[in-house]
């Protein structure tokens, strides 16, 4: 768990794309910005104040979050510099770079020294337990995708937000590194041991109120075969009660495969419900969330329609459209 | 990569049962045994000459592989005094064990002062890439299960046996402990990183001869939630050719999970062909492979008579009736 809030460290972007993750955060979670650093040359800007360590500090700052990657995903010397003063200052530092803080002989020597928690967001922290399958009260949802990369963190982002908005209760479940740097907690699925993935997903969404949902962000694909192993065990130790299918309509191959088409989004409903049952026999699937990213507003609802008429399921972009229809249909279940 | 041949340690094994891994290598790879080691008390005996250690290096023995497990895994201080003079001896040492030799400093220090290898299976040696599902020369066989511990790799070392017999080529490719130290080269799935599981499947099983068969050991079940992302991993890494069904017809619920019952056979070969078929349209279910241990001779050939008029697929206890069937049924696709 990474203590909130946060000071949003931008270091010296190049551009806004650079600072992505920070760019998750402020959008996703406001409430745990209180300020960004920003170095000489820094091209991003999250519309926050700047401020110094010590103020940010002062406003009661927890973490210093590495919220920019550059070439390589390397921790450059300018940026160590503003780390090690800031573990002085007394901020934990979070990062989901390649190049590990833990690495960093400088950053653990002066951690050590000052008690300061490093968060390598990329590793486990937890030894988790073997999944075993047993009922949880509360519910959960899941998005499952076409193809990787299709929007499902966002998918599910939405549908908190709106959750939240309406007053219900409702938890985001990150299993990767953007999404715990956003909230601060989860599971880095894609870096634990595979005998664990499913156990690590049932300790990520335990028993709750049987009026809360878990929101768990999807990884992958079932149809994607690098990764579908990380998908099935979302699927099995998620026992969502609800899956939302994920569709990027622009892509004309499967992410990184390019002998592999995407399949409909028939064949990922029946796949994912029927795997779904084995440990959920009352999932659903209750709705089809599309990324229109890359399309115009007309040509967006058009697909939207003629994809709900299809599939006869509630048809969103819910970072466009909103996510009401989604959240309507949670809540008829 | 271990160096073959061994001399089996069987310390001071309680019974046979706890001398299984080597009853495994024995059985299924008598060639790769010198002999074996057994220290005072040893109840268990492979019925293969009894060597000391300056024995078995002269017979040409090359790695002593711990092929007994005690009670919780452990490396007694008994045992370290004979693996301490088995490395000295010029002999690498080979463990499936919880504990690691090289958790223990008296082996890593005596082995870097001699320049020996301390291999343990359980974890991988080796930094797998991530699957790239292109489509690679050559044939694969998968055994894909109703449940965990149904018999998939004795069905395809049976196969791999019943193949080689036949002058056909046939590679059994291991994916757990047992399987490694049998054949001294594999992958330890269940250890692997999540993204890496399939690239793991494809890096075991490359690019072959047309008529040559990897005999990939299958793992979990697609149905038992604490394990089925290894197993979809395994199916679409190892792409393969051709599915062998296993079942146990006396499990009374899923292993180690109460609350599951088992799938039927039918269920098994529709979601396991579906799956199949994203990384290779070709594959076909061939024949199933029943683990009839637990029954008599006639209710074994009932059973079996009876599984094979309702899914119109051979089906054999390959350990009992041999697998000259399935391996017929594989030739003819």
């Amino acid at each position: 768990m990474i203590e909130t809030p946060y000071l949003l460290f931008l270091g010296d972007a190049p551009d806004a794309l650079a600072a992505k993750v920070a760019q998750g955060i402020k959008d996703w979670r406001p409430e745990n910005c209180v300020g960004q650093f920003r170095m000489e040359g820094c091209q991003a800007d999250m519309k926050i104040p700047d401020m110094t360590l010590a103020e940010a500090k002062a406003a009661g700052a927890k973490t210093l979050v590495i919220g920019v990657a550059n070439r390589g995903g390397v921790i450059s010397a300018a940026w160590k510099k503003v780390l090690v003063a800031a573990l002085e200052e007394g901020f934990d530092l979070a990062s989901g770079l390649h190049n590990l803080l833990r690495d960093e002989p400088e950053l653990t020597a002066v951690a050590d020294a000052t008690g300061r928690q490093l968060h390598d967001v990329r590793i486990p922290g937890v030894d988790y337990p073997i999944a075993n399958g047993k009922k949880r009260s509360g519910k959960r949802v899941l998005a499952v995708g076409t193809d990787c990369s299709v929007g499902k963190m966002y998918t599910g982002l939405c549908i908190d937000a709106e959750m939240r908005k309406q007053g219900l209760k409702s938890t985001f479940r990150p299993t990767g590194q953007t999404g715990i740097l956003i909230t601060g907690d989860g599971v880095p699925l894609d870096a634990v041991i595979a005998d664990f993935m499913a156990g690590a997903v049932e300790w990520l969404t335990p028993d709750n109120d049987e009026d809360h949902w878990d929101i768990i962000e999807g990884q992958g694909s079932l149809f994607h075969v690098s990764y579908s192993g990380v998908t099935l065990a979302l699927i099995h130790g998620g026992q969502p009660d609800a899956l939302i299918l994920s569709h990027e309509p622009t892509r004309a191959h499967m992410r990184g495969l390019p002998e592999y088409d995407l399949p409909s989004l028939e064949a990922v409903r029946d796949m994912a419900l029927s795997l779904a049952r084995v440990a959920n026999p009352a999932c659903q699937v209750v709705g089809v969330s599309i990324n229109t990213q890359h399309m115009g507003d007309d040509e967006a609802a058009a697909y939207c329609k003629e994809v709900e008429e299809r599939m006869g399921l509630p048809t969103v972009d819910p970072f466009r459209h909103g996510a009401a229809r989604l959240v309507e249909a949670l809540q008829a279940i």
